[in-house]
């Protein structure tokens, strides 16, 4: 019997549609500018996220990589969470790969960097300080439970970029997400971005994938960049195609996975030792804490991994839950019997026993 | 009508049975290591190329940047030749990336950097110097007009590689024409190298990918900083569905691209102004000069393309046809009469009208 | 009339035994190993510091970057304080010269970062993180008011870094105002380091040079990495001759400066509106902050500096004195007298008036 | 005794008058800018060299890096000569420190770059291609034996230059060797270059230091460079006041060194095996070829070291004698005298006996 993975939205597979898409694929040399499919696929992500460009990189930590070489020269410096994705997750690429000065600030519960964090970390004109070029956003963000930034809030944040002239870029690997879950087009989580990265290949099913969008001049230095990673495929339209399917067909369907997350949250409410507020859960993303005697996290991942349920913890007390296509209904329920199984009596009482 | 298109083997598109078994590719995510069809290809191509493991990436640029990462610390330095792809066209990753320092010696016009020149580049334990740590080669050599190294040269190069400690890193896109054009099974053009990538998407008509095969240790680190790259993609099983029938199905049918391009040559021989050595023509690439006083390169590209035949100049008086999958005996007699029709009569003559 | 200068410990002018001994110094071409007062220089630095060897670099920063370049590969990550010297004031030359990943993690009042948080900061062996080499630490530390690293506290980190195979780089710009304010030797200090710089042309008043002491394979690295800085110099010897004095007969010295720092925080501690603890000042830096509604900090530094007293704001509400060899106490009191002239009566009583 | 020390002008040591002005000259933080003698030397260099602004360096290495740093970003071209002391020289800190791709042409026996292989080296605008921003050049030539560089050479790489928007550096190490063998102002072999290194530590006798020259905004990326590099230094007049004295009252006088060169190149003309035009002998550098069955350069090396007389082999066949103001006539002449012991005689005879 297949497990029940609540590991990431990463490992949905493709849908029927995108294997049939991706076979019947129009194809030719995207090195060359010369697949079909694949502009087809850039334009389109393009007016969704309302940019003048966009271009298809094999992963979202590559849209982001791609994105900080554009906007940040050698020894510059860009602001981001340190909880995001880039500071956490990327490998430290900036630094390694673009030698662009990373300078994390606190991410607040809601994925927020507060503006006065903001204001703070943005350097002087010295001849000590890296210049300050980018600040990155993360929207939904994944080490903070799926939260979801509002546009408000990007507003602000364009303010205050643009009182020092600084850039501002969204990783939203699962900005659709975000868009969904705020009732929002995606467009509008985007406007007061310069550029955004939003992935294929997690909620939205397609195999490979993240577009990575902004002006027409970003765009064509993107190209370039991603060139130099080695990042440029040749008959790529057989990706494109299965995109093509994700961005016209999956988007809505996301509801699903945020419903299926708000029952996980509510139904881990109810178990002791579980510390979460299902009204964060807004998302697909579903994070909580474990707070008891008789079990540690890497115990209760190990013990659900044996009952058929799989997930990850993520530091410290944290665990994470995620929800996505390829999990449905029985399989939500079943989970839940599965945690129940693990955590529904109280250590204290069962100690009693 | 179609063109006819001998500008690179990298327009060759994904066959009819590639795209059924793209379509039915059983799929995982690749970055858990949890794609099957991923990892058979992997050990399909470790195999093939007589090493212990292999990583799939999205380009030969990819493929090389790797190796070299992976070989060479920050500041020190590769051995390569100046007519190298690497060198060359791969937008100079290995400084920019890798802050690696690449020492370009002369290219031979059979595609072979000279010992000695190698011996006089190999820097001394000094702290004046960069520190070498490798030997790049080039088989066959796309800018020597697909020229193969055997593997007598082969292991005369390990020889100097052995006496200094160097690795030996072999960019082998086309490694499976050299095997074809020599008779001699791919793994031993690669047994004098450490490490070596092969690209599925140029003769062998994947439309997505190459690999880069080394000892397992190597592939470790590689892994690493091909993530690092955002080289990592989720479901790449769709893309290595595709390879597997590259490398089972379409490496003895480069024979045909080389006889094709035999024909060429000959054809060529024949036309006034034109320099090749048919004999030289041992793979699928054909470089020929243009010496004429009433055409430029570039003017015989655009009056060719008018006539529906294209392929690039690639600088001085040099010109490339390169042939493939894609192209057939009919379209190569076509491309011959296009071409005599536009070089067959001498300039001398042609002026006396 | 000269200012009163308190804006660093780096203005000190070289004494007058430190010009006879450049005048006189013997020399030779220190790129070729063969200035006899560098070594001079060298031998004695490792000794006082404990270690096996030392290196002459031409300023703090250097010997940090230097350090991190030997420490850190290319894309490998450093766990420092967000507050440290490295971090805030020396250019982001992790990243942009050597690929570094930094980690910055929250700095103490009292100068030392958590182990609690230094556990959580390093990365697990993942493909998705960057590798951690190197923990930084600053003592005496610059931003933290002169605060003073315990080796009781250094032991602790080292049993941390041994937990994980790291290794500890003190940054030690000041580490001889942390011996003399504990009243020990400065190599304890050092002790459970592998590598630490300290700056000859702060405190101890030679005009240029740090040193960078470890083992002897480290620093055999070091001269290399220095080399590819340029920081090499032909006849250094007249630099080593000052710093030879600074290390002999400036030392002791340091706690005439400590007095007059603590005089300086007592003298402040009874000014309106300044927040200070007069027992945390320890060396010679005098960090206080101004919370006046009728005075800003710039406000207050650009005042003073009208009277003849030059001090730094150092951020938000904070300011920062330095004592030195340059100030002596006739000048502490003059200082305390413009202060107290500008900030002696309280706001609200002034504003009566 | 002292050896004849011909290994290189870096050897000479500081004149009494630059002792006496290291000893007296007036200084303060050179950070701050706040130095009077740096200011000076600074003004008086760039008055020198013809541009608007000048920066002090530790060393001609640091000049060259921070000259390459400031002209091309991450992942952009540089074209120098494969014998340049840039490229063969200075620790691969291009790529290392700076991830530009160094793009390495064949350097002329006269030490020009040929203006065809310029024009070749140059990149047209391709994403498969890093950008060209800079030609290197380097007046007078290290490896070519002291090779000039004329002003009307000069001109016409300009020209080459403006026609693709490159800039223009100049390695002027040892350019006021130049201008004196050309007896022309040392600004009209800088006038056609947008900056250009001199190093103040080679045949002029300072002990440390090169000038970084060019436009003003040029010099005040190249202070931020520097920072980063640690190249910062504190009172750095005492360094600055020796380089016053060298830049005014140390250039006429290379004339000596030239004579003196020429003497020791009609020498050794004489002697049998060697290989050397003395007429290209025209600064202070004689390189001369040894082709002899009895004695290869390492040899000659060392028995020269064993009777007092001190140079470098250079690779090869290569040999290398520098003259500078610590090696007077009697030097030059018991110089000749035990080469000519060691080589006067012809190996054919000298078997016969």
């Amino acid at each position: 019997m297949r497990a029940i993975d609540l590991r990431s939205d990463t490992v949905t597979r493709p849908t029927a549609a995108m294997r049939r898409a991706m076979a019947e694929a129009e194809v030719g040399d995207d090195v060359l500018g010369e697949d079909p499919t694949v502009r087809r696929l850039e334009v389109l992500a393009a007016e969704r996220l309302g940019k003048e460009a966009a271009l298809l990189v094999s992963s979202g930590t590559q849209g982001n990589l791609v994105a900080l070489l554009v906007h940040c020269g050698r020894g510059e410096e860009v602001i981001l969470g340190d909880e995001s994705h880039t500071f956490v997750y990327e490998a430290g690429g900036s630094a390694a790969v673009g030698g662009i000065h990373p300078h994390p600030i606190p991410t607040g519960p809601d994925g927020e960097l507060a503006l006065e964090h903001i204001q703070a970390a943005v350097r002087a004109d010295n001849l000590h300080f890296p210049r300050t070029r980018l600040i990155c956003l993360e929207n939904s963000h994944n080490r903070r439970g799926g939260a979801v930034l509002h546009p408000t809030y990007m507003r602000r944040v364009r303010e205050v970029a643009d009182q020092h002239r600084l850039a501002v870029h969204v990783d939203g690997a699962r900005l659709f997400n975000a868009a969904v879950a705020l009732g929002l087009p995606v467009a509008q989580l985007a406007e007061d971005a310069d550029t955004v990265s939003v992935c294929l290949s997690k909620g939205l099913c397609a195999p490979i994938g993240s577009l990575l969008c902004g002006s027409a001049d970003f765009v064509r230095e993107a190209r370039r960049a991603r060139k130099m990673l080695g990042g440029g495929m040749r008959q790529a339209g057989v990706i494109a195609a299965a995109g093509i399917v994700a961005l016209e067909t999956m988007v809505d369907r996301l509801a699903e996975d945020h419903a299926r997350a708000h029952r996980l949250a509510e139904g881990l409410a109810e178990m002791p030792g579980i510390r979460i507020c299902p009204e964060d859960v807004r998302t697909n993303i579903v994070n909580f804490e474990l707070h008891r005697p008789d079990m540690s996290p890497s115990a209760l991942t190990s013990r659900a991994a044996e009952l058929g349920l799989l997930f990850f913890p993520i530091g410290g007390a944290r665990l994470r839950l995620v929800t996505h296509h390829d999990v449905d209904d029985t399989q939500i329920d079943a989970a839940l019997l599965i945690l129940q199984r693990l955590l529904g009596s109280a250590p204290a009482r069962s100690s009693g026993n």
